[in-house]
């Protein structure tokens, strides 16, 4: 237990601290409404420290949007086998979030500052676009690349929303293979395959 | 201009005066933030016409939640070519919002209410859980068919969520005709393909 009263302001966890502090204020109540003094008090620290450590509320802000896993190391590998990593890429998405309710509940506040506001779209946007890019950057074919990276996020994007932060019960309720056979074709289509309809006239 | 006081118990508007002011509280302040009092006080109306109209703050929130759109309106017609009816459903729904920005607003604002509270998610859910059936339902295959409605709303809402509400800018800046060529066969496919790999071994 820390003792009681404001830390020091050097003290090794005061950043972490603020961080944690800032991201449960801003999924409570938006980036709009969060005021740096009601995170420093969240934080048990001075306000100068945040301005210290972050600047403004705008870097505040960038500094605490991160992403409840770390992408990279989840999606590590999955162009070992560029023709099935659209599976490879649901199939660790689901069970990233299928495994750990604290990843669900740190995603819903990640989305919900994302949208806030403006400022926080545009920083959960950058987030997520080189999150995706990285992600993907190694079998993604090299026509398109930032809107093929860009649809699969849509895709993973939209099944996270569904199955997780509303719970649809189709979507919820059915074991992970199912979603990974039913999504990993598309994301694979989106990766290497053709863009358009095969079919068009 | 209505006149100044609160309005008389039957005012033909009152309802939809509620109805505008609860929308407008529960996007900004979340559902459990949002108070009775404050709706009523944004209406102009006494607080007990609320609870004559809608009982309680979930019966409130119900009636609340609506999509910026006919749905059925939107999408009537779809089942005329099955065989293209994934085109059209996306084509459909960008040409919605890409057109009227009032209506990317009141969507942004559906979305943070129904991420506000577990209360939220479950009314959201069902409203879109109705929409999207009752939208695919003439054209879905007939087996699985809550969870094909169900992925087309994935990749329709992960759609929507990067080019209309984070504003991901390989989607955003796209001619709707590409983000339909692109995301048309795969709604096909959850609506009437396998939704296995064709390739699985």
């Amino acid at each position: 237990m820390p003792p009681r009263g404001r830390r020091p302001a050097g003290a090794p966890d005061a950043r972490e601290q603020i961080l944690l502090a800032a991201r449960a204020r801003f999924a409570e109540v938006g980036f709009e409404r969060t005021t740096m003094r009601a995170v420093a008090r969240g934080a048990n620290v001075d306000p100068s420290l945040i301005h210290h450590y972050f600047g403004d509320k705008e870097g505040l802000l960038v500094a605490a949007l991160v992403l409840p896993v770390d992408a990279e190391q989840v999606l590590a590998g999955v162009d070992a086998d560029p023709a099935h990593a659209g599976e490879a890429i649901i199939e660790r998405v689901l069970g990233v979030y299928d495994s750990d309710a604290g990843n669900r509940a740190r995603l819903l506040g990640l989305v919900r500052v994302g949208l806030s506001h403006e400022v926080a779209s545009a920083a959960l946007r950058d987030l997520l676009g080189r999150t995706v890019l990285t992600a993907v950057t190694r079998v993604v074919a090299p026509d398109h690349r930032e809107l093929r990276a860009s649809l699969v996020g849509t895709q993973v994007g939209g099944m996270i929303l569904g199955r997780y932060l509303l719970g649809v019960p189709a979507l919820r309720d059915v074991p992970a293979e199912q979603l990974v056979s039913a999504v990993g074709p598309t994301l694979q289509r989106y990766l290497t395959g053709p863009l358009h309809p095969p079919s068009s006239p």
